[in-house]
């Protein structure tokens, strides 16, 4: 089958040095041919070899559009697999897009987000799981997230996924192969071999899943929520957290009007810190979007850091504040320790019974300490970025959940004592379970939704 | 001399598919061969021929960091003309700065702000008026404008310059061999054919000159400032221009708190939108960093609107602002022309004698009209892109109208009947000056200021 030529900008459309515009499919080559002229005169990109550089020029018809270096990789041995021209231009959003252009009217038509990796699944280059990798080395916040996603890429994943499903897969067949023919292969004690067969492969994804909690909050950052009244420093808090002058920071109460979200590298972790309008009840419209939000952001956190101004005593505003936080995982910061306190330790542990500190945002007191604090919450002091496979995809989780369920029905009906084809019925579902974190047995809607999350261009 | 060795990330600092980050000098493929490790086991990149591509990955000691395609252009046939290696590897903002940490820890020195394209200029490949032009191909913000600096990038201006240099040479040339050998060059009547010489060229950097104010501000687009009270429109009237929700729109007087700047592409020419806080005497400070930075910028605007709404009489306010605007390149909207209006043209023109449309920006009504009525304004109503060099650059104005201020005194020289050496002074002034445009005679300071304006990686 004739696949179409799919073309889109892989770089940022943001200004910069250079651009890529990508072009892959079965007439890469001769799209690319009737919109680039090649510096060497008559010299055309079908006359060349694979995996070579060349000078010329982004024309449309006469008019010059860009100088360029166009890129010529051809099947197989490229991305996607199939043909592939990059052209290289100058990195402005205009002469990219008019790139962009003309390669639509020389006969490609715009791929849609993360087609190009897509492709390289569906023409055999790579794996689902690996796939997947790639979006997730491209938002890496972290090393450790790096790590990970570029494991996962170079397929350690998909290959204990594999080494378990073929062991799977022997059972499975053994257990036919006995049905169909009784007199080679005993059933006898199978199902004492089996159980333990199958508590070994159990362990395996129990290793797996126990990870996972904290590969997710490795590489996605602890949601990290700043709740207090206004002016009680939380501004002043995430300018020193981030270390500029992000937030406008005013005497005037309210001043906070949209919430900011701040990426923070911790010691190899990060803070996704949302800093928010105060909580309180306001009658201004703009005032009430920011606190609102602020509330609902509260519920899905993480982490909830409490702001507390300790020169002042605690109002009725803050006695709202703390209704909310009872249940959460909240570190109280008393603020302002540079000033005369009026709140002790003591006194605001007997509102909320939670992880107190004394600082000055203002004055960068008490900050290592609250940074200690947050990694001891967490990870019980310490990070550590071991040989170890971290699935920090939920998708993979949910998968190898429904495959510890299968195994275990597979234990029950060993010791209820069911007929062998019984256990071959749930071996299966483990069996296809793990498929679909590789992408074997995937359906066409799963696998759109998948590439959907990419970026244009990949 | 040997040249060191210079790293930058050439795409943007966002994520997006693919990232370059782009390494030039004499160790540029000894410092790749330390950090990439080749997918065809033993070889180097020190082994591959130039123009090449390579599959491989970017490693620090046994840890892989990324999947990377590498690039390999060997002087001189390579942008700067020194050996250089681009790494193209996902385009996350970590992923690159992990490459580039590899690539600087491996013998490689970060690059300055065009650096790449400034040794492109050291090295000859290049003079400097196309040097500069590579970063208006960049910044290019309309079809215009790339399409002079794409002009400009292949030489055009530098043509057109260096045809008059020699022409002026010619002359310097003649004069300085007659005054040392009288007997071969005859000076008599000299004076009347220099004077046609110089009324020649001098009506050929008249052509450049006419051209460069449109030119600029067809590149830089028209500063546009809304102004207008609280609650007059003015960012409804911004959206409508721009099509998208940019600023936030609220019923409450003074929410547009931060300046905001819109790009406009309108038939080809830009407007940079500004719109500000409403102009009015305030006590509010985060309101009032706001109205100062209005007053500010309608003092350098190219174009000021000024929106009324039509619906409620002038007050004290409008007639403030009417009292700033009355020297200004002013177009008054009266808005809310679907309410029932209080103000009518008449009236309106009383106050303030300039161009006057009624407008709904909340319902698009008349928006068509103040379009037109801008491009009338700054353009004579019509846009051409024709085979005309167009001066964009203010640099290279400046020095055409010294260069005529030369062929001026030269004139003058002539017309006193003084000795011929006079003249030969300030053809050679002109003849530099010129050469200041191409880069020749320019100073090292000028030119590490010219390429400081440049983005990382270019």
């Amino acid at each position: 089958m004739k696949t179409d030529t799919i073309a889109a900008i892989a770089t940022a459309m943001t200004n910069s040095g250079i651009g890529i515009i990508r072009i892959s499919g079965e007439e890469a080559v001769e799209v690319a041919d009737k919109m680039i002229r090649l510096k060497s005169s008559e010299k055309k990109l079908a006359d060349c070899k694979s995996h070579t550089i060349h000078y010329g020029f982004a024309v449309d018809g006469d008019e010059v559009i860009d100088e360029v270096m166009v890129l010529l990789m051809l099947a197989p041995k490229s991305y996607t697999r199939e043909d592939t021209v990059e052209i290289d231009c100058h990195g402005g959003t205009l002469v990219m897009t008019r790139i962009l252009e003309l390669v639509i009217k020389s006969g490609a038509r715009p791929a849609e987000p993360g087609e190009f990796t897509k492709r390289a699944f569906l023409n055999g280059r790579i794996d689902l799981a690996q796939a997947e990798s790639v979006i997730d080395v491209i938002n890496a916040k972290n090393d450790f997230a790096l790590k990970a996603s570029i494991d996962q890429l170079q397929g350690a994943i998909s290959e204990k996924i594999g080494t378990i499903r073929s062991e799977i897969l022997h059972e499975i067949a053994f257990i036919e192969s006995a049905i169909d023919d009784p007199e080679h292969y005993q059933l006898e004690s199978y199902g004492d071999h089996l159980m333990q067969i199958v508590d070994e492969i159990s362990d395996k994804i129990a290793d797996l899943l126990k990870n996972a909690k904290n590969g997710l909050i490795l590489k996605e950052g602890i949601r990290t929520v700043i709740v207090g009244k206004p002016n009680s420093g939380k501004s002043s808090l995430l300018n020193t957290l981030v270390g500029k002058d992000r937030a406008i920071v005013t005497d005037i109460a309210g001043t906070t009007r949209d919430v900011i979200e701040e990426q923070i590298r911790l010691n190899g972790i990060s803070l996704n810190v949302i800093d928010t309008a105060g909580i309180r009840n306001t009658e201004d419209i703009v005032e009430k979007i920011g606190v609102d939000k602020a509330r609902e952001y509260v519920e899905t956190a993480d982490l909830v850091i409490y702001v507390v101004d300790a020169s002042i005593p605690l109002d009725e505003d803050d006695k709202k504040i703390i209704e909310i936080l009872k249940e959460r995982n909240t570190i109280i910061l008393l603020n302002k320790s540079d000033l005369t306190s009026v709140i002790t330790e003591e006194e605001m542990k007997g509102y909320l019974n939670k992880r107190i500190l004394s600082i000055s945002a203002k004055h960068r007191i008490g900050i290592d300490e609250l940074e200690n604090t947050i990694e001891e919450m967490f990870f019980d002091g310490k990070i550590q970025m071991n040989e170890e496979v971290y699935i920090t995809n939920a998708r993979h989780t949910a998968s190898l959940m429904e495959v510890q369920s299968s195994l275990k029905l597979v234990k029950q009906s060993i010791l209820d004592g069911m007929p062998e084809d019984f256990y071959s019925i749930d071996l299966m579902n483990a069996y296809e379970e793990l498929g679909k974190i590789i992408g074997e047995s995937v359906e066409d809607d799963l696998v759109n939704e998948i590439f959907s999350k990419f970026c244009m261009g990949k």
